[in-house]
């Protein structure tokens, strides 16, 4: 079944996507339909926002990424943003711009996926826009977030001695987009044939429905600390850190050993023949949280459950350092995903 | 001069376009260059979210629109759904999806747009996301802005008697895209020729560089008249006339004589050999302020520099009507520009 989206027109597509949503969050005061949506947060919360756009063909790849899969993570990634700043993400808006391809099907699909991660994390969505595009598909969400004004934590704050955490695991997310990519490849040669994903699902699932690490921000608020500096991986531990060191004006040493790697990430990096510490280096994606804190706060962390040390903050001059597991010491270099240095555009 | 952005990457385009920008807004408390903005608003104030997406081919044509002229527009249009609610303007942020087609240069001349009219609105850009696109440019800006918690106005509530007034005069947007796009064709068939537009600057100011109505917004605070419901015109008199009617459960008539439209606009319409009341209530683009007050503020309001009364609200079981000249009456029609029944997608 397909509906052709010109039969609803812009307003009559909105109506028909937004209708039933509800407001959560008692700082969600007026969603959709009006000029602005309305938001009031208490005098001891700050309110943080953060915003992404993710193209069609540059971002995501629809051969292979379900729409509702789409839409699911192109919310969690703005919540992650939120989470790196040692916040609860309450309010999103979305913006969707479509070309004819897509029916009111195709965009009911992503906004369920939307609306799901909505429930999930307990966000609002308050506003947006939806349009044509001449061609693909663009979204664009903005999310809005509180913190206590004095917890927030920022990019800059980390100090000598301060341990450097990572939570979860690494390069999962990068192992999944090779995978789908691989299938991709062989697929348009052999039409019918289903790919056998068997063994290899927390990889698909890490890249196609990464979750946010609201549990982290939670379990450190419980144990009372307060990190000194933050952020999400989203391209890649080397460019992250680099990011922390740069912004807080100090240098740094991490150790190969210690980097949380899944036994699937391995065994899917030894099939390609790919240096597994480089993918988990420099895949992106992740969306796990990389931060630093004081170094009394050492038995706290190590005892969490979900984060591993990784390393430590040095001197600025000692610059950003990997030691192997053989002892060999290399500069980070920042190989993160860059967008703009991408080779297939017009 | 033509630069690739590629030369830069993404961290440096950001860096490159964000240089030198400063926060003028006590609320906000940190910008451009972590995972989110930090903002802080009084607890007397509510915070207000708009956003937009505009798309190349769709929203705007580059054979004829200045790249520094799109920048100052996409801004003040979300301004303007901010002074639409009663409220002031503070914060954007402003995420761009570029193709290869475009060079650092041409970023620049868009950014320039964008910082004049923050300079000019006292707006902060706290940030946003700089990526590639497959194909053309796509301008994604969100606005936050706040209001008195008392004194935000929204669509709802337009009540029997009420007058209806109109900011500024409408219809010239649209004679100015028309000119624009006659010019177009023109040129096509005869390089090298540089178009006339003399005695026609208005219209193009209109359509290429409009205001959004902070002046009135403050005109009605000094003259002490909150608004019953207030919304901003960028899709044509009629269509939201319709959406006020509708969201406040009244009817309205209005009176086609008390339209305001320019000597211009007027001029136009004859040289197109176009109905000008048609124009000017389906035009679009105007980003004039439509509002209603109480009857006991007629006195107020008529003496008002910039806005005109153009009817009242009736009560909903007598529809939306417009009264013409010779005392015909017709029912409104939202005939305004929808994007998503664009017949040339692919």
């Amino acid at each position: 079944m397909r509906t052709e989206i010109a039969t609803l027109g812009e307003f009559g597509l909105i109506n028909h996507l937004t209708k039933g949503l509800q407001l959560e969050n008692e700082s969600s005061k007026y969603g959709v339909g009006d000029d602005a949506a309305v938001l009031s947060y208490p005098s001891d919360k700050v309110t943080l926002v953060t915003t992404d756009l993710l193209m069609e063909g540059v971002h995501f790849d629809l051969t292979y990424v379900p729409l509702k899969h789409l839409g699911y993570k192109s919310a969690v990634v703005n919540f992650s943003d939120i989470y790196a700043m040692n916040g609860t993400p309450r309010q999103i808006t979305v913006s969707l711009a479509v070309s004819k391809r897509f029916s009111v099907e195709d965009m009911e699909a992503l906004y369920a996926g939307i609306r799901l991660a909505c429930e999930q994390y307990h966000v609002d969505i308050v506003g947006g826009d939806t349009t044509s595009s001449l061609t693909g598909l663009a979204i664009s969400i903005t999310c809005i977030g509180e913190a206590d004004k004095n917890k927030v934590v920022y990019r800059n704050g980390a100090r000598e001695t301060d341990l450097i955490c990572v939570s979860g695991d690494l390069g999962a997310a990068y192992m999944g987009l090779q995978l789908l990519e691989r299938e991709k490849t062989v697929l348009k040669n052999s039409e019918g044939v289903q790919p056998d994903f068997s063994g290899k699902e927390y990889l698909l699932e890490r890249q196609l429905k990464p979750e946010a690490r609201k549990d982290i921000v939670e379990k450190l608020a419980a144990a009372g600390i307060v990190p000194t500096a933050m952020m999400d991986i989203s391209d890649g531990l080397s460019s992250e850190l680099k990011h922390i060191c740069t912004q807080s004006n100090v240098g740094c040493r991490i150790y190969e050993e210690h980097i949380p790697i899944d036994y699937q990430t391995a065994v899917m990096a030894e099939e390609f023949n790919m240096n597994l510490t480089t993918c988990a280096m420099n895949g992106g994606e992740d969306y796990e949280l990389l931060f630093t804190v004081p170094i009394a706060d050492h038995e706290k962390v190590s005892q969490m459950e979900g984060v591993r040390l990784i390393g430590h903050i040095t001197k600025p001059e000692l610059g950003c350092v990997l030691i192997t597991r053989d002892g060999q010491e290399f500069e980070l270099k920042a190989q993160g995903w860059n967008p703009l240095q991408e080779s297939d555009q017009k």
